[in-house]
C-alpha cells in the first residue's frame, strides 16, 4: 500500500533530517522520493540544507525537474541529478546527493571504493566515477544543465552509487529506506577504508558473492527497520526543530516503518 | 548474592545502553549475560539497537538459542553466537558482539591487535582471528546457524575477544561489569594502536607479564566500580529514553554496583 | 542598505558563537567587520572566547587599532592583524584570525594547502605562508606590534587566507557572510587534504578555471544564506548563552541575511 | 591572597570536571593541588572519575599521601605520584595524571611530543619519558608504591610533563590554572604533531627561543582567564551535574579566577 502524499512528505522530510543528524550532510546535500502514487514526479524540499526540512518544505517536481506549482523561495539548483536518474532508473524510489567527509578522500584520489564489512555491502559490487571535466571541461563543478545530470546517470548505470569527481557522491535506493541505509553504511564504509588504508596494511575486501548476500540480507524488512527506528529515536535526541519545536515533545506520532 | 531476574534485566539494558553511548555499538550488535540463577538460560534483547534496549525489552533463551516464552516481535538474527559461547565456556556470563569502527580495521586487513596500555590489558594476550571464509565458503558473513556459532566458540578458545573477519568482534566476560570495561577498553586501544601506527613508528606493546597484572588489576572491584559509575552517569547525561521518558529526570533508581 | 551599528553588533557576535560552534574556534582567535557606516573603523569583542561574544561585548576600533571609546576590560592582544588588513584592502569587510586543528599541519609542515573540492574553492586560488621568523626571529609567535600586522598583511597580498607558519591562520572575506563561509569550507577542505594524503594517494585538486567559477557560485547569495541560516539554526540548537539565557527559548530574531 | 580551603575545593573539583569535560580524561586519572594555606599537604578526591568530582570529594592528604581524617570511601591507588612530585617540586602546586587519546601514541612509541604552535609551547623545552620497566621489570603499570612515584618525580626533573610508557601522562603547574592550560593544549599539540606527521611530512616545531616566549606569554594573567572563561562555560553547557543538580541552572556562583 503506497503512501498517502502527506506520508510521503513527512517522512522524506525525517529522511533528510536522519541523514544529516547522522553526519552525512551539512549545509547542502539533498534527498528526494518519488512521488508515492505518480511516478513522473518527484517530491524534493525548496533550497534548504536538510537537517533543517519540514513536510511543507516538500513541493512536487516534473521528471524535467519543473515544480509543479511555482513557490516564491529559492529551489535546489542541482535538481537534475535528481530528475534524470528517476528518468533512466525506473525501480529507483528514492536519490540522495551528498559531500561527506569520508567518501570525499575517493572523489578527490580516484581510489576505489570497496564493501570492506558487511554492513558496506550495500554500496553494491562497483562504484563508478563521473568527472564533469570528460564531457564538459572547466565548470563551477555543480550539476546544474539537463544534459550534466544525463551525463551523471549515464555514469551510474544500473549501480547503486557514483563518485564524483573534486565534488561528491549520490547514492540511489528502490526505497527510501533502502535509501538511507545504504547512504549512511557507504559513509561508515568509506571511513572503514580510510582508516586501514592509512595503516598502510592490505584491504581485503569482500566476495562478490559475500557482497550479493550480504546486501541482500541488509535490505531486508528486519534490518532495515532496525536501523531506521535507531535514527529515528536519536534525531529525536539531538533537539530542536528550527521553528522552535522540539523533536523531542512533539507528540511524535509514531516512527512509521515502510520496509 | 546473585541478582534477581528483574535486575539482571535493569541491569543488562543499561549495559546495552551505556557501550552504544560510549561508541561502541550503532543500530547492530547485541549484548547478552547468562541467566542470573539458571545458567542454562541466557538474556537478550528482541531484536532492536542496543542504544534503545529497556528492562522490558529482555527475554529468556536457552543454550540452543530458542526462546523460552516466544513472543511476537523479531528477534535478533545472530543469537547464536551467544548461545554456543554459553555452551562452550562456563565461567563466561557476558557476551557482547559489535561492530565498532577502530576494531573493524584489524578485522579487514587481519593486522594484529595487541594491548598497547595498562586500560587495554583486559583484550587478554592473544586475540584470536575467525573467518567464516574458512569454513563455510561465501555467507552472507552473519553467524546464523549452530554450526557458524559453534565455529567461532571453537576460535574463540580461552581467550576474551575474537575478531571476525570482514564483520566485527565478539567479547566476553565473566561478569556483565567485566565485559562492559574490556569492550570499551579493547575499543580504545585499537584506537591507539591505529593512531601510533599511523605515525610509521614501531609499537611497543606489553610484555605478557605487564599485560596478566595489568588486567588482574583492572577487573578488581574499585575500577570496575569507578568506571561503571562514569559510564552509568555519562548516559544518564547523554539524553531521553527512546519511550519519552528522560534517562535524566527518572526517578533514577541508584546505579546498583555488582562489581 | 547597510545595518545599523546595533545591527552589526548583533550580526558580529552570531558570527564569533556560529565559527566557533562549527568547531575553527576554541578560547582563541577573533573574528571582526569593518563598521557598517565608517570604513576607517573596525568592530571587535573585548577579550574573551568568540564563542562566548555577546553584542555587547563589541566595541569600535579605528585602523590603528585603537579602541574609540576605552573601557576596563581586556582587549585581544592581535589587534594589529585585523586593522593592518583593513588598511590594506578596502574591499575587505570581515577578518577571522584562527588556529583550527585542520589547518595548522599545513602551518607546521609548509605543505601546501589547494581546493580539492567545490566548496572548498572559497579559500582562493593560491593560499601564501607567512613566517614570523622571516622579518623578526624568535618572538612569542603574536602578531603584537603594528609592523608585525603590516608584514602579515603584505604576506595576505590580494589572496584570502594567508597560513602563519607555527601559529594559524588569518581569513578574509568582502563581507561576514562571505568570511564565515570561506572560514568553515577552508577548514573542511584542509581536513579533507588531510585524510586524502593520510592514503598515502595522490591528490588532484581543482583547475584554476572549476576554482574560480565555483568561488564565484559558492558566493552568490543563495549558498550564503543557505548556509547561513543551517550554522545559525546549529548555533541555536547547541544551548546556552553563557549569560544563562538559551540560545533555543531567546525571542530569536529571525536572522537577517546581507548576501 | 591564597584561597580558602572551601573555594580550593569548589575550585578543584570544578577543574577536574573542566579537564574531562575537554576529552583529557575518561574514567580514569586525577587532579589535585596543594593545599591552599598548608603546603605539607595536598587535595584530592576520593576515589572517582574526574568528571564526576565535587566539592565534598576533595580530602586532604600528607606528602606521604596517606588521608588526613580517613575516609569509608575508597581512595585512588596511585595517590604517590602527587604526593611525591609536591615534595620534590616545592613550586608546583597542581597536578594531573591522565591517559589521554593523543598523548599515548607517544608513549606507545617513543616519539618525541614538541611544541609544534603557540599555544603548545606550555609542555615546556624538553618532555622527558619515564618506563617503569627500567628500575621496576613487569608491574601492573600502576605507580602505587613510593619508590614508584620518587621514580617517576626524578624522570619528570624540572619539566612540565613526563610520558609514562605504555601508561600516559603526568602534568604539573605553578597554579591549578596553569596547570589546566597545559593539560588541555599539550593534548592539542600532540594531536596536531599526530596529524602532521601522519602527512609524511617534516614536522618543524618551534625554535627553544619561541617555546620560551611563547609559553610566558601563554601563563600571564589574560590569556590564563580567557581560556578559564571558556572551559568553564563549555562544562556548564555539557549538563547534568551527577547528583541531578545541573550545571545549567545552578545558581553559578560566579567563576572565580586565580590567574
Amino acid at each position: 500500500m503506497p503512501l498517502t502524499l502527506d506520508q510521503a512528505r513527512e517522512t522524506l522530510a525525517r529522511a533528510n533530517r536522519m541523514i544529516a543528524n547522522e553526519g552525512v550532510l551539512d549545509a547542502f546535500g539533498h534527498v528526494t522520493m518519488r512521488h508515492p502514487t505518480d511516478p513522473r514526479r518527484y517530491l524534493m524540499s525548496r533550497s534548504r540544507a536538510p537537517e533543517l526540512v519540514q513536510p511543507q518544505d516538500i513541493h512536487e517536481f516534473t521528471l524535467d525537474s519543473q515544480i509543479v506549482r511555482p513557490i516564491e523561495a529559492r529551489l535546489y539548483g542541482e535538481r537534475v541529478i535528481h530528475g534524470e536518474i528517476y528518468k533512466a532508473r525506473p525501480e529507483v524510489n528514492a536519490v540522495c546527493h551528498h559531500h561527506a567527509m569520508s567518501i570525499l578522500p575517493f572523489c578527490i584520489s580516484g581510489a576505489e571504493l570497496k564493501p570492506v564489512y558487511h554492513l558496506g555491502a550495500t554500496l553494491g559490487e562497483k562504484v563508478p566515477f563521473w568527472d564533469s571535466r570528460d564531457e564538459f571541461g572547466d565548470t563551477c563543478l555543480l550539476v546544474l544543465k539537463p544534459e550534466e545530470g544525463r551525463s551523471l546517470a549515464r555514469a551510474l548505470g544500473p549501480h547503486w552509487l557514483v563518485l564524483m569527481r573534486r565534488h561528491g557522491a549520490t547514492v540511489v535506493g528502490k526505497t527510501l529506506e533502502n535509501l538511507v541505509f545504504r547512504t549512511i553504511y557507504s559513509y561508515r564504509n568509506a571511513e572503514l577504508q580510510l582508516m586501514t588504508q592509512s595503516l598502510g596494511v592490505r584491504v581485503s575486501p569482500l566476495t562478490p558473492g559475500e557482497a550479493k548476500m550480504a546486501m541482500d540480507r541488509n535490505l531486508e524488512p528486519r534490518p532495515q527497520a532496525r536501523a531506521w527506528e535507531y535514527w529515528s529515536i536519536r534525531l529525536k535526541k539531538s533537539g530542536a526543530y528550527p521553528n522552535g519545536k522540539s523533536e523531542k515533545s512533539g507528540k511524535a506520532r509514531k516512527t512509521k516503518q515502510h520496509g
